[in-house]
């Protein structure tokens, strides 16, 4: 084979995420590991009857191209929502429609990294936008995330080694449950606003706190210094591929144009049915229904986890979206609880892959996909496999532990 | 405004064809300029209905994530064609969906070109695709294009000198509207054959030739060192944004891995409605419609351009697609018929744009989009444009100029 592949692509990480979707998918598999919403939770009828409409009265031209940032009755109405819920001032220029999400970190990334740049994420942190900004080859200066959210401190000695970029999932964390407290969101804003540092604030799970937004949008507070990205993926459908992002004016013109050089333009079709939808359905009662139910079933989940888990084994309670955070103690390989569960056919996610350091005792659950049975099942093996690999040295350790992170 | 943006951000090119959009859509004008089909000739209700039973049968499991490469049963359907009638042998796994065809030209980018590597581009070339390269900083090799296809010759000594791709449209160029001939198609796949340079052969418009494919594919000769991209934009629908590139096997892992970086996947819910409509329709049957619309279409425009523009100008008969190529005399400027032609209502597209060098004379006619009537208007307008700027020198001396490009 005489073609040679670019830095830029030999430095794209493998992803353990996507090598997992293809192991839960084997029959007889129950899978704790993936991001997937529950599909049972989807409005399949509505959104059947909004594609109907739309093609029946738009005709051709809800097939044809349009913008190329996106179609501007949803970029209004996500603007509306970001005035209305989201406490900060957008008109629908400022808002891009993307390829998902992910497509928004590509482009970020893309927009402003240089080889040898630093930027800074969280630790642990999203791996799939990791993946995004690492083929970009930075350097990633790994900010700890706890309960209360990020370490300010440790996040304002990466802004001040020249960070160009800060990764922040503030609301309900992929990969670990947590928020951000309301003195964390303000001393963020606070380090990233005039620093030359911009924040990415990743909203994914914003609309899924199971009593309303976790806190206000760091977005809210440094405007010029935050894009805030957005996705109808948790919420409406992942397989319309309908990512946003929110941009400063400033930014505008760029975003667009790379943009453009990458994709032409996002699915337009997709985004006018979600369109009409949300038109037609009030998107408060709609997520009001998503809250109420994964709350419930994260509720289950974690009784489950209570009747199954060893003493050993520490969590902690999600406020929302679709993960809970698991640690062994410390010292331990949750790898190891990975592969044993694996074996009684259950897929779990080891933390590791998530972090710049450590971790190596942590593991994420997704409660959000598995059935009532499946999580019965599935917990039972899970308690199994963390017995097998921790033997004796379970039972009598909680208290010896520290809090979950 | 404290934030750097990336060498890559500010090398991306301003594209003069979205600036046009904007333009062609205000209220009045006339468009010869953009690329979109007609939309008249979309099926609708076919697609409805298509997507209606799509959702009422698979239900959530329309709208969740699927494989990063995309909706496995219309890729076998599109490796089954490529098979069919392309000539040459895939399997679903080497097919790879994309967010149309310009994610394909980005993420072959990405894979292959580091700052300084050279590539080949047609001269003229697509001016959207070009763009999504320029943007990693390539030295661009212009090779020219005539009515026989590339210029071999060129094309060598391109290779030779290191360029690690090129980019090719050898059916009913964007944006001259010629083909290859079958001796410059497997001289070309003799050249990239082995050589270290990649082969990107944009078959955007093979299904649109007026009386069957307008050749063989390279692909076909040359399968190792080429990857064939297409698309249904021109064809099913725009703004599903559907295209795909089907890989050598030694490309498909990196190319997963860079796309899931990129983009996670592309819309997975239009590729199983266009894999339903495919499965109720004969796709033959169908491009049949459009080929015959689109070369009625051309015949009006060229009866059209016959009689309306002075003698001066000349033009070629495309053989399929959606373009037509204008060429004035020597010398002149088209861009100043293309300020003409808009104080008249008129946008046309400049050819200079499409070109590594030269082109001032040359000027790209879309006949797909506008309807009879705008096509008697606009031609009217466009003769007046041309008289305006090349005055009394027009009408004698036709038989002067070089054959038109």
């Amino acid at each position: 084979m005489p073609h040679r592949f670019s830095k830029l692509a030999s430095g794209t990480m493998d992803s353990f995420i996507m090598s997992l979707v293809d192991v839960a998918a084997r029959p007889g598999m129950i899978s704790f590991s993936t991001g997937l919403p529950d599909n049972s939770l989807f409005d399949v009828e509505g959104l059947a009857a909004a594609s109907a409409e739309v093609l029946r009265e738009m005709r051709g031209d809800a097939l044809q191209y349009d913008s190329a940032t996106g179609y501007v009755p949803l970029r209004k109405r996500i603007a509306a929502r970001c005035r209305k819920e989201l406490g900060f001032d957008a008109g629908y220029e400022d808002v891009i429609m993307t390829n998902g999400s992910q497509e928004c970190f590509d482009l970020l990334a893309r927009m402003f990294l240089d080889p040898g740049d630093c930027m800074a994420v969280e630790n642990p942190g999203y791996l799939g936008a990791i993946q995004s900004f690492s083929a970009y080859g930075p350097e990633l200066l790994g900010v700890d995330v706890g309960p209360e959210g990020v370490d300010t401190g440790m996040l304002s000695e990466a802004v001040g080694s020249g960070a160009k970029l800060f990764y922040s999932i503030p609301n309900h964390q992929n990969p670990s449950g947590n928020s951000y407290s309301e003195r964390v969101r303000s001393e963020v804003a606070g380090i990233v606003r005039g620093s030359g540092c911009l924040l990415i604030e990743d909203d994914a799970y914003g609309e899924l706190g199971y009593s309303g937004r976790a806190g206000r949008t760091m977005k809210s507070m440094a405007p010029e210094d935050t894009v805030l990205t957005g996705s109808f993926s948790k919420t409406i459908a992942p397989g319309m591929r309908i990512g946003w992002m929110v941009v400063p004016e400033w930014m505008r013109a760029q975003a667009g144009k790379s943009l453009e050089a990458m994709s032409l333009q996002s699915g337009t079709l997709c985004q006018k049915i979600v369109d009409r939808f949300l038109e037609e359905h009030d998107y408060d009662l709609y997520l009001g229904r998503l809250r109420r139910a994964y709350s419930e079933k994260k509720d289950f989940f974690l009784d489950a986890m209570e009747d199954e888990l060893p003493d050993c084994m520490g969590w902690n309670d999600p406020k929302g979206g679709m993960f809970v955070w698991l640690t062994s103690p410390a010292g331990s390989d949750a790898m190891r609880i990975f592969d044993a569960a694996l074996e009684r056919k259950l897929v779990v996610m080891p933390g590791k892959p998530f972090h710049v350091r450590g971790g190596g005792n942590t593991l994420r659950l997704n409660f959000a996909t598995p059935s009532e049975d499946q999580i019965r099942v599935g917990m039972k093996a899970l308690g199994d496999a963390c017995r097998d690999v921790l033997g004796k040295r379970g039972d009598a350790s909680r208290a010896l532990l520290p809090p979950p992170l």
